[in-house]
């Protein structure tokens, strides 16, 4: 798929700073006009130190804190904030403008190093000069002011948007896609294409809906609206709108209160670290987990319909299992006749060494369908087998089905991600920031416990005795950090993470730690 | 809150002609380079005819039609397209760069007056300079290609941009919104609303979770997941995923083989027409549909925590109520405590010759929660009752909360609504469209049944004896017209929808129905 590789971190910085076209100059404009000291620092950083070259030539050298965060200009736009929108989520107020590659500038002025990244979702950095072009081109300008209903009245160049990009990255065996707007909106379209396909292989191949299908579907009855299910795995996390929430099972927090579908939930592994002197103790839960997937496949109260599943449960709190784990899970899924969802909402698009998660699983044949969202800056799903196109139009459709300008987006992310070899980058940033996390938690255990994620890229997370402490404090040295479950750290740093970033990260968590 | 109304139509075109950026520029290259013939013809004609006076200057003063639709050029783009998209629900393949304000144009340069408008979803014409300009701007660039995880991660900018445009015309009564992504989500986002609410109010403030409501939820159980109802009516339509399709009540097609909540529809008015003729029997039906929603909310197996509607049932097939109808619902709501929500995804913005199509109803107090989408380009639910906001972070939250850069071209759809004033012009080109229909129906009764829609600006609608052969028919004449229900013709033009193309559109229904 991405055949032709052949930039390099350096070629990248090349680009930044050769190829001054008048969108580039735009968004250079914005750069040298509102950071003027940052890109001075950074420059001189760039000369001065030849250990790296940056994929950003305007980045910072390090993180520059100048207030308490928030400071008082956030504090201040807070306030105003709380009168017409829930703050109480709120983790910082940005300053886009100032953010740049690695680093997010917050309202004062403060310039972290981000390894969160949006909740997992930007993919090559705040204020990427590749999506900037794209941003300012034809193309998304009329993909912005007319917004197409994709179903009905879709342009001649969306075969081509779609092939270019979003299905030139598609996973091994998967050649189709639906477009979608939200990683929960992306899963729940999936669960209908699978209890359409469900029912779709019960009927029969050519069989008309019944008179009573027809009318019981409108009562919210059966047999037209059936009793199925999702099953998905206790701790994981798929969206919070009703069919998504539904198999979602990370947090109450998430659920309380919210009517929801009686779904069944299996067993996650959960491994013991570090894996080499637990081996034979994770093989037995593994396959204790498998046995449970079978036992509720089979004796579940209503047929299940598909098994859904993270390659990582990230916002559960980082949970991991073997390549073998999902081996068994295709093949007992197969077995029984249940399609199998992998959710790769967090994983996807990079993050751990390979493109797709589930790449690293070397399964016997694909997932029947692959969520995405967040890195790829839009969403939906990936399908192979054309019977997963329901057998008539309208029945997976809505008024826009997805956003034209954010695919702009995905497939320009798609193409540098191709051009810098970015995939194999984050494979090796990973290992080198592992390693150093490895050291740190020989020489503090209590602080760094359970280290994960291994050989994932940069999908690595450990658990912290005071979690949200440390995620606070990582903020005074100039981190921004993100937790998952209820005591993980999670690293979810960009694919333009670099070694020197990886360097910096280290000495800081080693900072904290001894404070 | 429209206040500052001073534009006209003439200020428009005066607008288009004079203030020529480097933004606009580009936008009229495209124009100037593509569409060269169709520009001339429509200077020549604003030239010489001086009755009207187009919004859009460059806009051709009548559709064009070259080949059949689907021609040569789209039939081969279908049959590419197909293969990686489902084209069964296709209607015309277009070419936006071409298009321009109420004209699409189709892939073989067909002309045609659009008055379905990408299924009720463009507001103010296709290529409008106005969206032009903002697409160009440094706040799209930046919130384009750094998409914040808003609830976390808020620009301090995110007040000015809800306070400046969205919330200046939340309906009367409510102050707040929550930004989505698409009308079934704004619609699950707002029942998630009133499902919490529902609970803290039987709960009490201030009152903690219990154990066994986290420990049940985690389960998808009873009490943590409880059996709490949303009420819709027959006919509605409400979205497609798993808790707004279980309020969809539209057509089977959209509901089999898909799980639901065993939720309520309650009867919607069926109203005969011309009304003046079927008072009293039409004021009947409204009280037998307001009794039968009383009947639900108090004998419904589980609590009934809101009523959801739509002012004019749309997908259903264009089906109305009068004030009091909506008067006597919101009467019943407040007596049983059941929150109205009032789904203006179809209605709103303008259409129906109000900002709100609610706004024609004279409300003793306003709808509890009003959700939008389409025209909105973007979509949300607005409130009033501060303790909507659930009591806890996190319980209203996804990663990406909407997108920035689609509220900002909301924002500069309301800024040209209240330039143009073009409510009041959408009332007024609907009172004339609608007398010209009036006069259609009286001379062919048998083409065009059910005229409805009066004082509705141009959301009007009628049903036809053969509704699919009227709709293709018309494109052969240079119509883009749409159908919703069985029968029903509904008509869905723009705001910039203007008296002249009303005249095209009557005299294409009637050479239609003559042959």
């Amino acid at each position: 798929m991405l055949s032709t590789l052949r930039g390099s971190s350096r070629a990248f910085s090349r680009a930044c700073s050769a190829r001054v076209t008048p969108r580039i100059q735009h968004q250079r404009a914005i750069h040298n006009t509102l950071r003027q000291p940052a890109v001075a620092a950074a420059n001189v950083a760039v000369d001065s130190v030849s250990s790296y070259e940056p994929f950003f030539v305007n980045e910072p050298s390090a993180p520059s804190i100048k207030t308490a965060i928030p400071g008082p200009k956030s504090k201040a736009a807070i306030t105003e904030l709380d009168e017409v929108f829930d703050t109480r989520s709120l983790n910082m107020i940005c300053d886009y403008e100032n953010s740049i590659g690695n680093y997010v500038s917050d309202h004062d002025h403060n310039l972290l190093l981000d390894v969160y990244a949006q909740i997992a979702s930007i993919p090559i950095g705040y204020n990427n000069p590749a999506l900037a072009k794209v941003a300012a081109s034809p193309e998304m300008l009329t993909a912005l002011i007319n917004r197409p209903a994709l179903g009905n009245f879709p342009p001649a160049s969306w075969t081509n948007t779609l092939r270019s990009g979003i299905l030139a990255v598609a996973p091994k065996g998967l050649d189709q896609v639906f477009t979608g707007m939200s990683g929960s909106d992306a899963n729940e379209c999936a669960y209908k294409a699978a209890f359409m396909y469900h029912r779709r292989r019960e009927r029969g191949e050519g069989a008309a809906f019944t008179e009573e299908e027809m009318t019981s579907a409108m009562n919210n009855e059966k047999p037209g609206s059936p009793d199925l299910a999702i099953m998905s795995f206790k701790k994981g996390f798929h969206g919070r709108l009703f069919g998504s929430l539904s198999t979602t099972r990370s947090k109450p927090i998430h659920k309380l209160d919210i009517p929801s579908f009686n779904w069944p939930q299996a067993r996650f592994p959960q491994l013991k670290y570090p894996l080499e002197e637990f081996a034979a103790e994770n093989a037995a839960e593994e396959a204790e987990c498998l046995a449970d997937v079978e036992r509720i496949l089979t004796t579940w109260h209503c047929p299940v319909s598909a098994a859904v599943i993270e390659p990582i449960q990230s916002e559960g709190g980082d949970f991991h299992a073997s390549p073998k784990f999902f081996q068994g899970l295709r093949e007992i899924t197969k077995k029984h006749n249940v399609l199998l969802i992998v959710d790769e909402v967090q994983t996807g698009v990079g993050a751990t060494g390979k493109f797709w998660a589930h790449d690293h699983w070397d399964l016997p044949s694909p997932p029947d369908i692959v969520t995405f969202s967040k890195k790829a800056q839009t969403a939906g799903y990936y399908f192979g087998n054309s019977l997963l196109r329901p057998n008539m139009p309208y029945r997976q459709f809505n008024t826009w089905m997805g956003d034209p300008a954010r695919v702009l987006l995905f497939n320009t992310i798609i193409k540098e991600i191709g051009r810098l070899n970015l995939v194999e980058h984050t494979a090796n940033t990973g290992a080198y920031l592992y390693s150093g996390l490895e050291q740190l938690a020989k020489k503090y255990p209590a602080e760094i416990q359970n280290l994960r994620g291994k050989g994932q890229g940069t999908f690595i997370a450990w658990d912290s005795p005071q979690r949200d402490a440390f995620l606070k404090n990582m903020k005074t040295v100039g981190v921004n950090i993100g937790g998952s479950g209820d005591s993980a750290v999670r690293l979810r740093p960009m694919l333009i993470f670099q070694q020197h970033h990886a360097d910096i990260l280290l000495e800081s968590i080693e900072k904290i730690i001894k404070t």
